[in-house]
């Protein structure tokens, strides 16, 4: 990626006064720490800003809008698409400062923060009052609700409780008009206007910087039992899943490993897996204490059954422990074996996951490239890792055509390219494979609408395409 | 209203053709039928055609749009504000042709359906396989998911499960523009590209017609027990409310009258209730068998306290016929009382109902018009009935300003002027007190983004503004 040209001195004192003072950063160092995700993609912005509230936001929106310099939101930078890398140079607005929870209204269920406050965070206030806040991802310790939302980041939890767009009432944004925006309810019924709020959920901060979001909370479970699943092949327990999912019980989190996941733990930590096993699952429940062992005990039957070598379930904390530590084994064993794997996160019907599965390991001896999935089964959310070897110019040359004919695959088996970790940079490239010519102009229509000068995180989440604004004077 | 010119001979022969044969009506008495909708509201169309497919649909957009002529997508006219009458003239579409079920997969929790099912077929094909969608209007034995959808109508159950945005996949839609445009996924996860899906839901046909929709479906649960909790205030019964809000067993559906529906079911019907009856709660606990009992005392718990005159478990399925007949009694006794009341449905944060019920007995006071309050507790929405008689002209005067105290009542407890019944006619003039100018504008953009000849029921769910298409030619 060339570095776009520094900006003017003129463009530089107009983001300085909407900045306010200590919240700008030009120096080199501060805008290369900004120009990164948890993707391999970089690039410094040539300038970052702190975001202190929304009437800040809304002057630095003014401000990139006149000059149509790119303004991208950013959390903590935990993404994996590249979404909030500046590929094309411009301010970062970091929300690191704006990080409180403004309101608790546990008669209400509901909580309202501001959009850099971590996920972490959420759920430590929301458990003083018995309460969480579904979406969970891994980086959940260090993510913020603002990147969760512009991504619509979920996680295992999703399978019961859903993503961001089940757990959201309402929003404040500012538009890459410089407007500011409310959306939403304080309820939990509200039909007065178009869903504002789910549209924004999701678009990876090209239609409104969020300033507020207010969240849906919901009662943590009394009680939790976690089981284990062990299977002679992934077809037997993608049957389970299948079984599991058609029970009225539904599991807190349905999480598996394929063959080639198991293989590599075995190798690389000392957790023990059965000879045999081609497919993992963790399982748990959550419910009432007095109906848990009745409701763990339904979804046990359905995880039973043909392929199935084992099925524990943990007594003790340190069992739980013990069995979640072959699941936590295995990034640390991907990351050993191949540190500059690719991940990509498909999504399909539950039923149509064991012929995926069965395409992913054609395509693997096909282009000779070891890959490893798991993921969130209860979704069908795949996480397929291509564990390629950066040294080796035949396996990065094949990566291409082989995650090419995966997301082929994925399609004709009705699935979706990304079931969490969104577009950014990353997948722009292959969603018109996904979404239709009219879904697209579409989304081109309602971007301008948001955003008439395309300065809100510009290229990203679409299909880049020349732009009717290609020859606007850029940050001058 | 007065009635639009009727359409030309060119404007019919086009129509025509695009219907197919057999599927267009212009006969004064057909017209007349497809006029109304369950408000008073009735303006007859100038022409009815009945869907029957996709591409006929899209055939029938492009021949409206070509001739600006106002489309208006019709289920079985089961609605209360207006949405569905056709005010400017034009083409009702109805979809009563058009209801199968297209698939059903249980392995995958969903169900392909065109709109013009009722929710009822869908509950009992979803039923035969232990699942069920969980929209439950009133109107369900009736009324079709293409109109729930439209409207996002919810019902009691939406407490524990959610509307129809939480319970939709993706959807097939004809644009304004004459395109098919493809939402959403298969999957319970998905990424790729804006939340057209839930845009679409609740716009009440101003931005696609609706030819298909991807239900998600949700198990049955085992069992279910039925609660009845009377108080001696309806404060006494929020409070309950709010305290079984609060714990971790969600009812499945939370419903409410106020002393004045007690006072007036007390009047009209034989149901037994205690006097200093000033609230009354219907609780519906559902679970598996194992922990029904448990969770129901939980709940049941919840219920009991200050000012808590009865709370009586239903113990047989004639028992809960009895505790249901009370809630029941109310609608006749109503339409006995005032056949032309006004029904309104707001929604307040659960904890503010107290405060609303009083807002609104001071109203009822302050105008001299009988109000009784009822509907979805749990979601805080309040259906207030306004008991108006329509030959005194004190009463039919004061009604317009008591309802705009009213709005004003709901919005100043951060609540919401529509809950489930949408905006159509009926409200269209109050939304700008809720949304602000700058989600009207942003929502005039989206509508201009699908519908760019404004013919999709033009004029709904917005409040009516001098239109710059106010000149065009009209259906010649």
């Amino acid at each position: 990626m060339t570095p776009p040209a520094p900006l003017s001195e003129s463009a530089l004192q107009a983001l300085a006064n909407a900045a306010g003072p200590g919240n700008l950063r030009t120096a080199p160092g501060d805008c290369w720490a900004y120009g990164g995700d948890n993707s391999r993609l970089h690039a410094p912005p040539q300038a970052v800003i702190f975001a202190t509230d929304t009437a800040q936001v809304q002057a630095v929106v003014e401000a990139c809008r006149d000059r149509w310099i790119p303004l991208i939101a950013r959390g903590r930078g935990t993404g994996t698409t590249g979404a909030t890398v500046p590929d094309r140079g411009g301010v970062v607005l970091s929300f690191e400062r704006m990080d409180r929870i403004l309101e608790l209204d546990p008669d209400n269920r509901l909580m309202v923060v501001q959009p850099g406050v971590t996920n972490q965070a959420v759920q430590d206030a929301a458990a003083a009052h018995g309460f969480f806040w579904p979406p969970d991802p891994t980086s959940a310790a260090y993510c913020t609700v603002g990147g969760n939302l512009a991504y619509n980041a979920a996680g295992p939890r999703a399978v019961k409780y859903g993503t961001p767009r089940e757990n959201t009432l309402g929003l404040t944004a500012v538009t890459g008009s410089g407007r500011v925006l409310r959306t939403g309810v304080r309820t939990t019924k509200g039909v007065v206007g178009y869903d504002l709020t789910r549209l924004l959920i999701g678009s990876e901060g090209t239609l409104g910087i969020l300033t507020e979001a207010v969240l849906r909370l919901t009662p943590l479970a009394e009680g939790k039992r976690t089981l284990q699943g062990i299977y002679d092949s992934m077809e037997a327990a993608a049957r389970a899943v299948s079984r599991i999912m058609a029970q009225p019980v539904i599991p807190c989190a349905l999480e598996f490993m394929d063959g080639q996941a198991i293989a590599m733990i075995r190798q690389y930590s000392t957790a023990p897996l059965p000879e045999g096993a081609g497919g993992l699952l963790m399982i748990e429940v959550d419910a009432p204490e007095a109906g848990l062992a009745e409701a763990t005990e339904r979804v046990a039957e359905a995880a039973r059954g043909q392929g199935c070598l084992s099925l524990t379930q943990a007594r003790t904390q340190e069992e739980v422990r013990a069995l979640w530590a072959t699941r936590k084994a295995l990034s640390p064993a991907l990351r050993h074996v191949a540190p500059k794997k690719i991940n990509e996160d498909v999504a399909v019907p539950v039923s149509r996951m064991p012929d995926l599965i069965r395409d992913v390991e054609a395509l693997s001896r096909e282009y000779a490239i070891p890959i490893v999935c798991f993921g969130h089964a209860g979704n069908g959310n795949i996480h397929v890792n291509l564990l390629v070897d950066p040294d080796d110019p035949r396996q990065m040359a094949a990566a291409t055509p082989c995650l090419e004919r995966l997301f082929d695959r994925v399609l004709s088996q009705q699935g979706t390219l990304s079931g969490e970790h969104g577009v950014g940079i990353a997948k722009r490239d292959y969603v018109d494979r996904e979404l239709s010519p009219e879904a697209l102009d579409l989304m081109r229509g309602i971007k301008a609408c948001f955003d008439p000068a395309d300065i809100l995180n510009p290229g990203k989440g679409m299909p880049v395409q020349p732009s009717p604004l290609a020859s606007r004077p850029g940050g001058a």
